[in-house]
């Protein structure tokens, strides 16, 4: 089919496309960032835990592809987030999580596959978790941090958007960790107080 | 499964999830606004052409289900868009297609069903046209306005997410055109050039 463009000027001036597969959110085009579980043991309540895991291997807790869309108020960045399904000591797999750097910016997250829940936190510590399955987006409002877990027996899969100056804040996160974890507790998904929380 | 919010305040401090279905990019809790050939005949090249369609019936060309996000450069607003499969005089079924009030403000589509293309065009006259299948993404650069066409037998639709600030230019397209149409032409998908354009 025929395209044309007769663009040219900054980095991002022209139209593309990128594929994102609806059933295992990769993109061939993209190499994603992996986070294997010896990387981000620390972040789970039990870390000794985790090094009982390491001892017969390293999983992949979670992934995401995404683009190098210059820092811009006005330009969108995109991509997938995969979080494995697994858990360490009754705490499920989840991604580091973030606050932006620019507090006060969005972000919308639109799951295609799994079943997780968004964790959510405003540096004043009020909170939120809202629950995805497929078809289901999530908007995370200004202010607040997030983290994706993956609550359900196969990859929970979102696609996501955000403003492309918004930026990334892991380090308050590492050092404080989320108010609220969620584990699996006879056999229920609950969420309870973090027992680490600093 | 447990959620506790704590927030008060603004409209949209609160973390929310809504539905849109990943096979028919419909959402139960978002109405979305329809629109039918009677109501934009005047944007297909051969108006007459649409008025012996409406001597039998008035088929929706398309809808789209969207959010009541307040307008705020740190906001995302979000949705799905419905392009029916069909034609008026070999003409696809297309979308209005809007130019952003805040020009320098992108878009992104991210396909889940369907076979479409975005049109896309600048202020300067610029175009660039990209194909859709589901699992391809299109970002839409600053400037472009942009329509979304389907190209297939099934309902095209897509995902939406843009900066909830932007606003919509309907009227400049209205009056104009774009360069471009998407028509079938002796069994082929082709790009021509409007002859309406002004």
């Amino acid at each position: 089919m025929p395209t044309e463009t007769t663009l040219s000027g900054s980095d991002i001036d022209r139209a593309f496309t990128v594929l994102f597969n609806l059933r295992d959110g990769k993109s061939p085009s993209q190499p994603s960032t992996k986070r294997y579980l010896a990387g981000v043991k620390e972040m789970f309540v039990d870390p000794a835990a985790a090094d009982r895991i390491l001892e017969k291997e390293n999983p992949l807790v979670y992934e995401f592809h995404e683009l190098g869309i210059p820092s811009d108020p006005g330009d969108l960045a995109f991509g997938t987030s995969i979080t494995n399904p697994g858990k360490v000591a009754g705490e499920y797999y989840m991604t580091k999580g973030h606050f932006h750097q620019i507090l006060e910016t969005a972000e919308v997250y639109y799951c295609i596959q799994g079943h997780g829940m968004m964790m959510m936190e405003s540096p004043e510590g009020q909170w939120d978790c809202q629950e995805l399955t497929p078809g289901k987006a999530v908007y995370v409002p200004k202010r607040f941090g997030h983290r994706s877990i993956n609550i359900g027996k196969n990859p929970f899969i979102t696609f996501f958007c955000f403003r492309a100056d918004a930026g990334h804040d892991y380090k308050t996160i590492e050092a404080k960790g989320f108010h609220k974890i969620v584990v699996e507790k006879d056999g229920e998904t609950t969420i309870i107080d973090n027992p680490r929380w600093k």
